[in-house]
């Protein structure tokens, strides 16, 4: 067949650039046959620093997705976009105007205007800290102050789960189930609506601990790879799951980010 | 003055929701006047339930962000809100035109396509174990394997800075900075063009650890807070950071997405 299409992407942002990163890669995963290059350009605050990224966007015939919040620059880009007919995508602009019109509020023209240092965002600080803190069971006094307690074994992914629920605000702690190990009396003290129990197919976790351990250096045939001790220690979690009440969650074929989504949604917070 | 304005925002997804709501968030910032209350929709993927929460943002006269991909339910939900009249924005929906025209390919129409779990995926969940594993100076030979390693004395946001580059796919590893302790020698074997070193102001980080030494029920007035010995910890920070030859910010009035951006693009990481 043909060589692979390609197609620019310059990400412009008077911040960190977060959104626009997020509507481009929300698009590229939606073109795996395309081959994209993307060029991110945050901090840009200056009249004449953005002229010269679109010029460079005009010469790669780029496609700019831009979140420039304050007039200036916003009319240097449309304008500059226009007159060198660059396909140029502003995702923030209409909303901002509806809400605008709604209201008869003017909008803050402030770059990162939301990552002030507000409470909430110390909250945040510290719900992340608390995440690792408690991570694997470190502590179970943890899990009488977490917002949500979540258990498994080996390989379901609690430590990226925790991490990307704390850095939504919510204070985690994380226990790993192992058949031998004493489960913390703390724990029957929890909310049951508090606690996310995690599993995965039997197969996938063998193929996840036998890659680790040739990472490792060693034979990938060892107990903690072995399909029967598997299967084992997940009938225990199972077994401690439905003694506990506690909602369950397959993660085999979920990323961590709809894993989340799923715990915030059922457990019902905030 | 009069009461403060209210916009009622409905976030609807067939995924997690992640770009809508990233767009909302960023409009809300530019609105601290406004009162804004947010309903988020995940996992939308049925033309019944689509409808059913078009209908209650109709009655609560709502913005609607959505990100929907399939062309079934981009349809209904464009129809139903031409109809009702509901202000609609599909923030994905120009680029993803723009590429399809280009391209000469068609766009997924797959919902979540971005959190499939390839390589990458799993090189980020990799990569937030490795900064759990190498938070707080835990173990020097992380600094070796490390594509980030960074340096701080106590509140300067070290851990959750590092759990957010890691959420990049970036392998972090950082370091304490106390002057009596140890400095571990893996430390200079480290390139220097890795090595990113965090100060903040005397005052701000005085009122962080009071602050803290209040939280533990203890008086805010002991060491770990006096002014005296966070002049003694900086000094003796920004000395080695010389000595290092590393790059240095100062965190102080930065979220931790901002000091993110500043080390990505510094220290020129892909």
């Amino acid at each position: 067949m043909s060589e692979k299409q390609k197609v620019h992407l310059y990400i412009i942002s008077d911040s960190v650039g977060g959104t626009a990163s997020t509507i481009g890669r929300a698009t590229m995963a939606q073109f795996p046959e395309v081959e994209f290059q993307l060029s991110a350009y945050p901090f840009v605050r200056d009249k004449n620093k953005l002229l010269k990224i679109l010029k460079h966007a005009a010469n790669d015939d780029a496609i700019v997705v831009h979140t420039l919040v304050t007039s200036e620059l916003q009319e240097v880009a449309q304008a500059f976009c226009q007159e060198q007919n660059i396909f140029c995508l502003d995702p923030l602009h209409p909303i901002i105007c509806e809400v605008e019109q709604r209201t008869s509020s003017e909008h803050l023209q402030k770059p990162g205007a939301q990552h002030q240092l507000d409470q909430k965002y110390f909250d945040r600080i510290e719900a992340i800290e608390f995440a690792v803190k408690y991570d694997d069971g470190l502590d179970p006094r943890g899990f009488l102050e977490a917002d949500i307690v979540i258990l498994g074994i080996s390989r379901t992914s609690k430590t990226p789960l925790s991490m990307f629920l704390a850095n939504q605000n919510y204070k985690v702690a994380n226990l790993p189930i192992i058949p031998e190990s004493h489960i913390p009396e703390q724990l029957w003290q929890v909310d049951p609506k508090k606690i996310v129990g995690l599993t995965n197919d039997v197969q996938l976790i063998n193929e996840i601990r036998r890659e680790r351990m040739i990472q490792y250096g060693m034979s990938p045939e060892t107990p903690y790879s072995n399909i029967g001790r598997i299967e084992e220690e997940l009938a225990f979690s199972n077994d401690l799951y439905e003694k506990l009440g506690c909602l369950v969650i397959n993660v085999s074929k979920k990323s961590i980010e709809e894993t989340a989504a799923i715990i915030v949604n059922t457990l019902n917070l905030k």
